[in-house]
């Protein structure tokens, strides 16, 4: 991916890139991004998050982030900008790496209201194993997840309806800022997963602690 | 109901009844409370929440809420017990009375993370219709539900696969305080239904909408 010298144009809150035929064979088989239809025919569009271009651009270094005059920006231009887009960037993005650093495969968690999904192995082959929330510790104001029992109730109970665990990372930014690359380096990530306790599968367990203490 | 002069006893955040066998078919009729089983088998338990609680109380008048030593406590009482166990209480008290008046069953959502489920009619004749959250107007600090877009994706899937429409109960409270009784009658509340757009099922209207302007 590194001698395709990639080139991604920043739009909005995507990163769009043309691929040829082989570019976009390595999407695929690497999962970024989603190929995008359009009239011609020889050509394919990936659309990748902000997360996934800036993982591609800043730790496997395999993509240059161009402007909309074709210039090659800094790593430091396009982080501002995803910052001043998304607030919580830098949270999320610190998530994304941890789990893709972890050999897992990360998609957008978008259509289940979480914000990644993380697989095992490609989706087709597996299905989809966590859905993942990326929660800055100490001030959850930034992202507001999970501050009510109702949403905690909400989020696990659409986990368990599309066989997911929910798996929230609770990113500790060690009051290091935001400023890039130096934050990345401090901010530490727990994990955490939540499930349901179903009390009538669990009752058999019980007695046979009870069993045991007798 | 009114003749069976049922009291109710106010244990945190619900209200227990001892209910003879006439008052236990009444509630199963009217679709109040979940029975507890005990092991006195002639005498049955109902647990309501503290909106139905007061509903029977306040609005249908058959319902005396008691202390622990036996007592009768006037409904102003409840009312200050059940804002200092739960703050949201009058937004969500407004919200489930509102729902009464129109004849709706109205249920817990606790295990969907909603505040209430809605019923045409019983729930074990047809299924549940709606999936209720009651916000304050202006004020969505208190409760923080669909603060932030990945709550409102999770909220109207978890809706979608349990086939529910997410309803959404927008209580205004006009700057009338919390004070019983005089604050409930100057809420309002404003209905807003929350559902998917799907694009490919869409499409269809759209191109006939494109035949219509031709």
């Amino acid at each position: 991916m590194i001698r395709s010298e990639a080139r991604g144009l920043l739009l909005s809150r995507n990163v769009l890139i043309e691929a040829d035929a082989e570019l976009s064979y390595l999407f695929n088989r690497a999962r970024f991004g989603r190929s995008r239809i359009t009239s011609q025919e020889e050509k394919q569009w990936f659309q990748l998050d902000m997360e996934e271009a800036f993982y591609l651009c800043f730790s496997l270094e395999c993509l240059k982030v161009i402007g909309k005059d074709g210039s090659i920006k800094s790593n430091k231009e396009p982080w501002e900008y995803s910052k001043s887009e998304k607030p919580a960037f830098p949270i999320s993005y610190k998530a994304y790496s941890h789990l893709q650093r972890k050999n897992w495969v990360v998609r957008s968690g978008l259509q289940y209201g979480v914000d990644f999904i993380a697989y095992r192995h490609l989706p087709a082959l597996i299905h989809s194993e966590y859905a993942v929330l990326a929660l800055s510790k100490g001030d959850n104001e930034l992202n507001g997840r999970l501050r009510v029992w109702s949403d905690v109730h909400c989020t696990v109970h659409l986990c368990g309806s599309v066989a997911k665990t929910l798996l929230v990372l609770f990113v500790d930014s060690n009051s290091q800022g935001t400023s890039y690359p130096s934050c990345l380096e401090h901010y530490t990530v727990e994990e955490e997963t939540i499930t349901r306790w179903n009390p009538e599968q669990s009752r058999e367990d019980q007695t046979s602690l009870r069993n045991q203490t007798k």
